[in-house]
């Protein structure tokens, strides 16, 4: 992996000099035109051995371009807050939005590393890992991120050289502690799993570019030209009218079930049944919550999706009503905000993901890329293909770092709708009132079905499956609902 | 204080339940109303002694309303990343949006009351506190937010009963801790200072009510009741036409000075002396930033304003070149996004104070207010003119947790600025357009001078004084800049 990057490569000052002023210009240039146009984010990554020249080049590239554009994120220790929430959480939070430089200065590699090369975990751990980071990055691509990838190395000579060289001048010598030696001990061990993982993170649409970090020139100029370059290439891609990407079409389930069609609609409660049944599962789910384990090591995510005039509102108090509102918060999902807009379909619910001992209810989730969004028209069809395993990845990461996720589909018939629809329309009573969307929607019955059971074919996972509540009496829907939660925090503690 | 808190108020089973339902529905509809109008943001304080029923109350007020509009932050411990920064810090982002009911468990109030019982703090330090919190709470009105401010309080009698009664049951005993008993020895100590703390922040515009916390029944209805009528007179209220605020002009100057035509815009720098004060300034700068006590104790706001055309841009980027990317971030100021539009005006500010050992670089920044909204009307004469004192009160809560602020305002000559412009058209190249606006704004030169004088006049202050930089030579200004960041930031250190 390194072997380039161990040639002696170097660069003149005259030829440095010459090609310096205008490379910068374009550069410049280039980050005029992105910013102007902001169309996709462009996120670097600069990870490598220790003195190959990192920080300078992370200074340089601020110095040439125009540093209020950019954006450099030292990621040292991660907060408290950060460390309740999965490893991704804070590199989500960092990320640029389109238009804007962000500079990785350590990333989401470097855990995974060091903690290989320390021997704090296996290495199929690493390589859970490195499949996440995959992900993450096709993700972002997919997002029309732009990201470029830059390892310095130095040859564990050079390395060597450069200790004893500072160590040697007395004004230099302050800057070699204990600890840079100790780095250097396990310098086989460093490339060894970063070469190893390097390998497997170099795909085509995020391929690493290992950096010579021995000479400044090379090293400097070196990177400016591959930025420039592919800034440039993305800038000036026009996109063919003609080329659609061909998606394989969502098969059909082999047995056309409908698990929609196949629900028990008549499933009902009486007001007596109902009263008993809600002060009971109210009562056990207040009692879950407050478990010191619960406290200490969980915590939940409820996501409600449902038809209009589903019952969702009444059914959230329902279970609010159980605990306690200092640890739950609802996000009700409206249109994203300007600065939702300028980044990946998930950054605004990964903004929302829960500390330890705490609880998010989402009013209407993530999952209307795949609902709303496919039905209107509102993205492409490639994007909401590509949705379903986005967000098995989002899942499994909240669920793997004991996020439980209690997702609920409350389901009404197409007559138990339009009898609400009219009662609302009687009542007249502004806070039920009934849009002309409303009834649009409507029409479109048949294909939210459609896309519904595709969801809950493609999502209904072991880890976060989906609960289909027969909603067309209320005081049930509740209670199933209810029940659930209890049963999977139960299951879970 | 306390006195009407202890009159043994209670409400009967019969009267709750005949008041209870209808209570129940004006608050919603009262909700639903501030919801749709998003004109102003709500937000309530729940204080007190322990088992007054705070908790309780909370959790009804979310059972009663739309819990989706409401957001209950319990204020614990300050994380790390809060700790670095002024204790209003997290306060300013928690705020709720216009539209939203903020609930605060535990607020900018506990903190001051609690030091001072414990004997952390002095009288004069709780003094300093409060009068910043009348600001604070004067400031968020001013903006439009409804506060409501609630005590629980429990007499010492029913303190002491209730803790008895709880240890008495078995099924309860366990709620009763040391630190109860321990809280309860110091009851007096707790209602003196909470009731002097209280006489000091009750104010007109934001006055504590003190709500007895024996009776349930009788707290919860009495807290609905004053939400309910706060929230129907804010939303009912219809601004009379004729009315506006009548305002002191501000005074000129007597000696008539005007300190921008008082600048020797002659000052200039030839290049080579330039080139040898550059390397020096950014070298001083450089190791000043480096310096231990700076990185654990500190941080740096720098603020730039000036004429367009002044130079900020390549006079940051000379600053810049002598720091660390990692612990440095620009922001350039442009419109605000969504969020930061349902905010206080100073929020937007407020969310990028850095942390120890930091800088944060503001392209434009807070006085946008009383230079840009002031000359083009973009917000009332009442609005701009209390902006002065908003952002003295906000600069010495920097400054007083060791923020340090330089601020600069680039001056040149109108003259100057005619060359820069014609010169940018004559380049013709896009990065420097010149636009319409940019004329018409010159033709606003003396208002706009007339906003600088006023502006320096009123926020250059001991503790964040202005630095008028004369521009007319962009090496002079360069080189002044830098001079002052090394002078202000060794002075503090």
């Amino acid at each position: 992996m390194f072997e380039s990057a161990e040639l002696g490569q170097k660069i003149d000052k005259e030829t440095y000099e010459k090609e310096e002023p205008e490379l910068r210009e374009s550069l410049l240039n280039a980050q005029f035109d992105l910013t102007e146009a902001r169309k996709f984010p462009v996120i670097i990554l600069v990870g490598g051995v220790d003195g190959a020249g990192k920080g300078e080049t992370v200074n340089l590239l601020n110095e040439w371009m125009d540093p209020r554009n950019i954006r450099v994120h030292a990621m040292g220790e991660p907060t408290q807050y950060a460390q309740e929430r999965p490893p991704m959480w804070r590199f989500w939070q960092a990320l640029p939005p389109r238009g804007k430089i962000g500079i990785f200065f350590g990333s989401w590699y470097t855990d995974p590393i060091v903690n290989r090369v320390v021997g704090k975990c296996k290495t199929e751990e690493l390589d859970q890992r490195i499949d996440e980071i995959n992900r993450f990055e096709k993700m972002l691509t997919d997002e029309g991120a732009l990201i470029i990838k830059f390892w310095f190395h130095l040859s564990k000579k050079a390395q060597e050289k450069r200790l004893k060289a500072l160590e040697k001048d007395p004004k230099t010598r302050w800057r070699v502690t204990d600890t840079d030696w100790e780095r250097f001990k396990i310098y086989d061990r460093f490339v060894k799993w970063s070469g190893y993982t390097l390998r497997e993170t170099s795909t085509d649409i995020s391929p690493w570019i290992v950096v010579e970090g021995a000479d400044a020139r090379y090293r400097s100029l070196t990177v400016g030209k591959i930025i420039l370059g592919a800034l440039r290439k993305r800038l000036d891609y026009k996109k063919p009218e003609a080329a659609k990407a061909t998606i394989a079409p969502l098969q059909s389930r082999i047995d056309k079930t409908n698990i929609l069609k196949s629900l028990d609609m008549s499933l009902a409660l009486t007001k007596a049944a109902y009263k008993t049944e809600l002060e009971k599962y109210q009562g056990r789910l207040n009692l879950l919550m407050r478990r010191p384990n619960f406290k200490k090591n969980f915590a939940l995510i409820v996501a409600y999706e449902g038809a209009d005039a589903g019952g969702k509102g009444g059914n959230i108090r329902r279970v609010t009503a159980a605990l306690d509102a200092r640890y739950y918060n609802i996000i009700p999902v409206a249109a994203p905000t300007d600065e939702e807009k300028v980044q990946p379909y998930l950054w605004r619910f990964w903004r929302h993901v829960p500390g330890k001992g705490r609880v998010t209810i989402f009013d209407r989730t993530w999952y209307g890329r795949v609902l709303v969004e496919r039905v209107e028209g509102f993205c492409s069809e490639v994007d909401w293909m590509r949705a379903y395993s986005e967000i098995n990845d989002f899942e499994e990461q909240l669920v793997r770092n004991n996020i439980l996720i209690v997702k609920f589909w409350l389901a009404i018939s197409k007559d138990e709708q339009l009898r609400r629809f009219k009662e609302r329309e009687k009542i007249g009573f502004k806070r039920f009132k009934i849009t002309e969307e409303d009834w649009r929607n409507r029409e479109k019955w048949d294909a939210y079905e459609q896309a519904i059971c595709d969801m809950v074919e493609r999502t209904s996972t072991d880890i976060a499956p989906w609960t289909i509540v027969e909603g067309n009496s209320k005081y049930y829907a509740r209670i199933k609902v209810l029940k659930t939660l209890c049963d999977t925090i139960e299951a879970a503690l």
